[in-house]
């Protein structure tokens, strides 16, 4: 299978894509996914897929590779073909692409480093995962460069952000603090989980705009995405991190 | 032709691109061209493409249309395939691509129209054409409902950046001005043309930084890029601007 070289997604990141874990060959969180993609569409102005469409489409990518007991299937859809420059067509045919791919947990310590490459807190793109993160490709090209694993961005108000694949959380004096989504950050459905399940467990969490200052604080830092679940910071920017016991017992609850 | 589902460019907007004026089958500042995709290539790490590679590429999508008076001609220069997920792979093999298509110069008078889609000042991405250009698709979207032709989009630091697809001038008390790169502004090669131009003729330019207040106080306003040379805007947020003859006269020099 293959894309017409006149893709809009291609051409400008015109579109949009969701990556679900699939655990012994069925995904997690399917109708949390598509709802997402489709508040994307609403954001982009893009018609929404067809939910039986996208089954279809994840059913026949799963069928075509083997299943690792973890794996992520990659739905992506584009603005679909033509229009003259920016412009899109006075009718869009977006197109929908499925991938499968195994998706291991990683294991190994993870160091998190503070990147300069800013999150636009000025354009809708950055609530949503968009075909176009080049920026967070940079992001996370830093932060290898710096010797860490994954980068956390600040947004170019100068706030505390998201990692460069994920959200990001950190607590200080016993409680919780993420980035509010006003602040240029996606809406993850693992931070989700984790604050329903910090509600029930009665520990408070804030939804903040924070500087650096306060990541600088942090006793602890973890970082969620749908395809890793909860994975606590070893290190920032190399210092040494905690590891108190609720940030095991709160990845014990995710997928 | 097409472009297998794995590639960087289409996942995830890594990549740049280029788009030339080609005058009666003749690719206009070719060398210009080449020399911003290159220091796009440093700006994010790709390998540079090989100027015969690129030629080649060239003269075949040219010679498989038809060449009107005026048409264009884009060069997109993608990571290639793999990698997983934001990572790239050890050994990056990237993909070129071409096509070409009429584009005749529009003749009617150019709305513009401030939208609030920001420029992200925090990347280096905005100063390079890269794959990743859905906020200018969004921003031109917004300059649509608002009545208008193309977009002037503030960057993150609230200063005035550029058009959705264009560099932006703005003349006051006979005195030219243009945000300087570092505002996140792409170095428009008909931009440096008109740069030239202006200081050939004894002409005052200025290099800034400035808000949009300035924009309001102008008494005229043109944009550029490499397709359309330069334009005269006729109104900005529906405010009537003036044509002063140095504006036919700098058109009349640009290709």
């Amino acid at each position: 299978m293959s894309l017409p070289l006149d893709d809009r997604g291609l051409l400008l990141g015109d579109g949009l894509f969701e990556t679900l874990l699939v655990i012994d060959g069925a995904p997690v969180w399917w109708a949390e996914h598509m709802a997402r993609l489709r508040r994307g569409c609403v954001a982009l102005s893009l018609p929404e897929p067809a939910e039986d469409d996208a089954l279809a489409a994840a059913r026949q990518a799963m069928a075509s590779g083997t299943a690792p007991p973890r794996a992520a299937l990659r739905l992506t859809w584009t603005a679909g073909s033509g229009g003259r420059g920016l412009d899109r067509p006075a009718i869009l045919k977006p197109r929908l692409l499925a991938s499968f791919a195994p998706a291991s947990r990683p294991t190994t310590p993870l160091r998190v480093a503070t990147v300069s490459v800013r999150r636009n807190a000025g354009s809708p793109a950055s609530r949503h995962k968009t075909l176009a993160y080049l920026d967070n490709v940079l992001a996370r090209r830093e932060a290898h460069a710096a010797g860490a694993d994954e980068a956390v961005m600040l947004n170019t108000d100068g706030d505390v952000a998201c990692a460069a694949a994920a959200n990001i959380f950190w607590v200080e004096d016993g409680e919780l603090f993420t980035p509010a989504l006003d602040c240029g950050v996606l809406d993850g459905l693992a931070r989700a989980a984790v604050m329903t399940r910090v509600a029930a467990l009665g520990v408070a969490l804030h939804e903040v705009r924070a500087g650096p200052a306060a990541l600088a604080r942090a006793e602890a830092v973890f970082l969620t995405n749908s395809l890793m679940g909860l994975r606590p910071a070893a290190t920032l920017d190399e210092r040494r991190l905690n590891r108190p016991p609720l940030l095991d017992a709160l990845a014990e609850d995710l997928p």
